[in-house]
């Protein structure tokens, strides 16, 4: 874990998105463009701006990184004191350009401007109702179902037609939308996805997925936008509204474990103190006598430490990142094969030959990866080797803008741990349990007993109601005895 | 320090160059691929590998990442059983493609691929007898002089020509050759650079400036090329000759510091550890009274882990890194300015905050990023700052192949401990003594005492004699007292 | 004219659109391509294909030439065997890739592709009413309006939607609707553009703008669709469709002057011998004594033969053209500027000197490209420079599908003959007249007398009509009289 | 023929090199820019610019067109009074990038760029001999040769080293060379490559291939370079040196049949004037009742002309062009396969059908073209097809800088005029002959007489002597009685 990089990406929950708007500063497209660079690992296929200069709309989006797609030239174009901005992780739709946002449409009340991160439960039936109205989809991205119901509402205000377009749709989502009359937010009433809102020091206000955007851009840190809140700000400043009915929230708890960088500061914890915590929860519940603590870099950094500042043990970071892996190296495709991780990582035999050794990283998805930083571990002369996972046992797909394996594909779906053990050819193998998850959060604070986090993936227990319809659609099937 | 990442690349002595070369493999061109690959570290400005298939030579070179330069369709073009490559990193004479190593030419035997990695002290002297008996140079590569030497020599074969030429020039070189006749590898007598024989498991041998390369190919280390060694590898085996005259070597200890990957064992020892051992020496040297260390990442972990261990006081990565920042990025260009380290580095306050921090990082060149780093902790909440530093004071710019900024930038060149402890706003700052560095290196083995090492950026001690009018050219006067 | 070349594009009537469709061939996409390489010279900004396999639909669109945009492996993606092909030249709207055909959107129906050539006249008008509906506006082509209007048609097939919503249009339009129950193309009522019919060799049907698309792909002419009709292309063969109240059609007269390629039959006529009949009409309407006839190249070159031809004076080709301009070239930014034409022809000093001669182009737009030729052609020598246009003066814009530029820069609009003559220094100028265009394109046959053409460009008699709203938005004004 | 279009390049002796270079204007770049623009029929694959702005020399070059490669940033990088320019057409060597010119080198006088039209006889003896004094050669281009001998010379001047070398080498050659004493011009003794010089407008020198670079940058004609002149430009004027022995010239007579351009002035007369006249010629020759003349666009206009003018049969241009045809077009790979000629031209039935028609080109290759043409005219209806070839049967290979098939490929080679004629399957087929070629160039002037052209493609009669061994490396053996 630690912050995303691009070596985890091999074997985990894959990223969702990250969404960044400005309101009220001369620069808003630069430092949209600073917050989407901060905010790379939440998605690095595509990335767009959409800026409004108080009389015409700039846009710009590619497929690629923040610092590949926006030229000096191209962030000269986006002139205007508003914009949104999104990096998308590409699911399901495919990687084509018109899937990547802001979504951007001219309707009836002028233009409106979109980004998302979540997904929604209800696209499809909502797509099927629209369409027999005569609305006409040109993405395969259930987003542009809420703009669509936007532009059939019949309120006067975009504020008012958001608000009545959300009451119809169910999922996660933190949306940001730009329009003439101003910046509007919103998180689900579950808030699933996390939303901040920051106070820029030049002036004028930001809506970001995560916090470490507000130190890049010299931002302050003002409040979570609640779950079920909908902000507006433009030039009278920001009014906050709270339209639906409460809920029991439902933060995705794996935020803390992976997804969110560790110098951000997320549903009032720091992420970093938080996976530290989670290491020593660890280290409590699954002790071992061992000569070093390794972290899988850099995601396994801050449980390793942790672990091993609370065990005694020595921490060595004897796993050694190539810095330059890019999303371009091929695979010679003869005899040497199946470099896999070799690539990215080389273990320091002087470091480990004789020893026996903890490895610690933040999850686990389908153990193949884990499988190979073991054996490579061993060819390193390791004695023993003891893998020890941060979090619990991932045993359910995410349906909330996570784009994860099937069912099948998620190791813990189908095996017990010692079945992993040996899968993974470890000596031994332990995760952290669901309460050492959440006293590590809560730091054994009083808060711990009132937790509101969604823990799906490790529980099964999906905290959105789903139709019969729609369990069928994704694949939750009523023997599985999910609520209704 | 550590693996010479894209973030140390700011103020750092820079990069220099890797070679690699392959004998008697069917897939010489794909372990090229992955040796430069895995050489990226010293070089990313450009690259390029030659092969011979028995028949015909096969060369593709570009500038780029090796990850960006190779695609499929070139490595299937790069036939054959004997390879060279090589990592470029771009000093005088700029970015032409020109530039680029391979050198590759048709001369009196056929055809020389020649690499390079160091840098000659009488090349402007032997480029002007060159022309003067009708050489024709066609790029600002003082590498080039050595082919023309090869060419104008009258031997039978290449490595009597090599020999003969190698005798006349005067610097810091690890060369290798591709001939019809073989893989030819020389070191200089000095033996400045690193330059390491393999063994293939598939078969076939490999020269690599590093050994990190060999665990990626799956090749078994066999010995350093020892300095002015050279090695003809071909049908036959390998061949050693040693026709030059004694002299006490003199290996970069910089290598150790900064340039070497940790994964590598150089000149007999492993990188990782003597960094440690480097921190351990540092804690020895300057103690202080603190509540955490903080590595500079990646370049100092290791020495702050040894600082760490052996200090007692708590290890935190509280400087998070951006993982991907590019070459690209693009400082928006108005009101917001001057971003330098933060777009690749952030500072966690909830760690901080109140706390006496120790800053390890590797080496202090300019002092420009450290004065940063510094700023963005203080702004954290600091509230002690003490940078430690895993290698003496640089003092004088290094004339055998790597890319030093001029004497003037060096801030130790110009000012004392103190004043530099000013201008980064410290609370203390401390280098590691020579003393200590060799300690560290030789671990208090008794090889202490026979120290062959090139120390010249730290003390001004050039071991290659220079003439009156090379000390003028390289703007080293007199006065400086300079060996002779 | 002729095959409107690059070169003419400096100052002419700007190209329009090209369709065309498949249906019924196995390789509906490579027929695509070679038609819309065929129809390159009618828009060269933008091209797409759409196909349809019987199970999912495929699209590759971009901007540049066809050659350029569609290379082996897209045409390989771009499987079935129905296809519908576009090439675009911008107008308004500017060079979006949003604004690329073939549009393609899903709605209640499934999948719709569609290709325009043409221009709406209550475009805007209709815009507006389908956002009030709650309809969402991606791009800025008026083309959108009509698969909105099919979207919202409540019909059970898309035949009927489409007659239902081309019931709600006026202006020029040829349409090629590509979905799941076959090809459908349509043509308003009054036939402004033109299209094709043919039988492909192979098997299937082709819909094109041009016959000269049938040459290249083997397809037999079968009809021109007529005015004001729908046909539908499936399994089971062409259906046709006349649904709309007969008009008295109104075909583009401009596309025998200078749009369509030589080699088209258009509505009933060899293309490049109308144009020529056009030169043997000018003749007789404007004979003067002289020594050579030149051609612009390639756009005067069957008018100057028939000129010629008819008049006995010698013909030659004196302007030479620059075969490899192409849109790339930088005029060089300093002293040497204004190269206008002289970049794209030379004349030959040789040829012309002390000869009186005879220039014909095929239209005057800006006069400004005549006024560069006069001037080359006189300082090559020439003794008297004599102008000839096989067209009438042009006084007044198309709204129906041609980007001209306004009616302040259309020299004839604000000039007399012999005003203009003195603008472009040629000692005598003269257009051939309305009557001796229709002479030319009938032939002297008895149809002359029932001629159904659009002249508007000549006559300002506009055949579409407006309301008054849509006079003001089309800057054509009451004291205009223009028939309501 | 006319102006060696990119239909033309099927099947035809293939482009060779164009060279431009200025001396004494503030633009140099941008003239020479311009220069290889009006050049561009003298090759496509590549093209470089030299400058030089009194202290350094500015270089860029790269494969493709002229308008693709010279940006405007590119061009204002190009400072400097002075320049030398370089069309490549890429023969042997391939079209990589060391192989495109200008060549430029660093040696003991300092810097020297050099371009080079035509071809050296000698090349291979000469880089032995240099090879074996310690020569290195970069590239594959026999040009590079001369650069070594200059280097090898130790004049103190170039224009003496120049003269020197020139002198040991055998061949076709215009060459310009740039260094920092000014432009030098050479022109072989046998003169078989044109050189013009001429005075620019602004002031200046300008050296070009062609002359009808002088009308698009506005320089006055001064002469011809004489065969075996060399001129110096520099801040003193142009000095003219003749150091060779007087030998007969033997000035390309293809120049006049296909290569230069109609708007140029060749050996003194112009191009379009001859080709024009050869068209008589052949009609004078090969009469024949028929009912229009039809050219192969654009190559045999002139000499259509000349031939319908002087028959009185009407001239049409009956064979449309696609003016779109670019480098990229992808033929379809499957069932519609083998478009060839069909992709770049079309006939135009209306005008063809029924008729005699006499089709008139300026060569005839490999004859493959010829024979698409005359079914493509077939197809569309004509009674009977009369092929008419402006120039002589090709009976023998260049090799003096043009790129021609292997004699084996040149049906004239192998087969009889009847031969041809059924393999074209033409009615009937005539050619000029050498001295109707040489009445067309002379006009029927006293000159005729006097004739100083190489005819060696049309007779095998090579104006420069062989050795033996040359002869075996060229392919031309004992038996064919060439001149020793």
């Amino acid at each position: 874990m630690t912050d995303n990089d691009p070596l985890h990406a091999i074997d985990t929950m894959s990223e969702e998105c990250g969404v960044f708007g400005v309101y009220g500063h001369p620069e808003a497209a630069n430092l949209t463009y600073l917050g989407l660079y901060a905010l790379q690992h939440r998605g690095q296929e595509a990335s767009g701006i959409l800026t409004y200069d108080g009389k015409a709309f700039h846009h710009e989006r590619n497929r690629g990184r923040v610092a590949d797609i926006f030229s000096e030239s191209c962030l000269n174009r986006l002139k205007g004191h508003a914009a949104i901005g999104h990096n998308r992780y590409s699911t399901t739709g495919g990687n084509k350009l018109e899937n990547v946002q802001p979504i951007v449409v001219n309707y009836a009340l002028g233009t409106l401007g979109m980004v998302h991160n979540g997904n929604l439960i209800n696209g499809n039936f909502l797509r099927d109702e629209l369409e027999a109205y005569g609305a006409i989809f040109q993405s395969s991205m259930d987003s542009e179902v809420i703009v669509h119901l936007i532009a059939h509402s019949k309120r006067r205000h975009v504020a008012e037609r958001v608000i009545e377009s959300l009451g119809r749709i169910r999922g996660a989502y933190c949306l940001l939308f730009l329009t003439e009359e101003g910046l509007i937010g919103a998180r689900d009433p579950y808030g699933v996805r996390p939303l901040s809102l920051g106070k820029i020091k030049g002036g004028g206000y930001v809506l970001a997925s995560e916090t470490c955007t507000f130190d890049l851009i010299e931002a302050e840190f003002v409040r979570d936008i609640e779950p079920g809140e909908i902000v507006q700000i433009d030039e009278k400043g920001v009014s906050s509204f709270k339209p639906f009915p409460k809920v029991a929230p439902a933060q995705c708890v794996f935020e803390y474990v992976y997804f969110s960088r560790p110098d951000s500061n997320l549903f009032g914890k720091n992420v970093y103190a938080v996976r530290k915590r989670m290491g020593r929860e660890l280290l409590k519940e699954s002790q071992v006598e061992a000569d070093m603590v390794i972290p899988v870099p850099d995601s396994g950094v801050p449980a390793a430490l942790g672990y091993a500042e609370a065990s005694l043990i020595p921490y060595d970071t004897a796993l050694i990142r190539n810095h330059y892996v890019g999303r371009t190296f091929i695979e010679p495709q003869q005899s040497i094969r199946h470099f896999g991780v070799k690539i990215k990582l080389n273990a320091i035999r002087e470091l480990i030959e004789g020893k026996r050794v903890i490895v610690v990283d933040d999850s686990l998805v389908r153990g193949t990866t884990a499988r190979k930083i073991v054996k490579m571990i061993r060819t390193a002369g390791a004695k023993e080797i003891h893998v020890r996972i941060s979090s619990p046992p991932i045993v359910s797909p995410c349906f909330y803008g996570i784009d994860t394996p099937t069912r099948n594909e998620l190791v813990a779906s189908t095996h017990n741990v010692e079945e992993i053990r040996k899968y993974i050819t470890a000596d031994s193998l332990a995760y952290l349990s669901t309460e050492g998850m959440f006293r590590a959060v809560y730091n054994n604070s009083s808060e711990y007993e009132n937790k509101h986090f969604c823990t799906a993936c490790f529980s099964e227990d999906y905290p959105i109601p789903f139709t019969g319809e729609e369990r069928v659609q994704l694949g939750l099937f009523e023997d599985q005895a999910l609520p209704n």
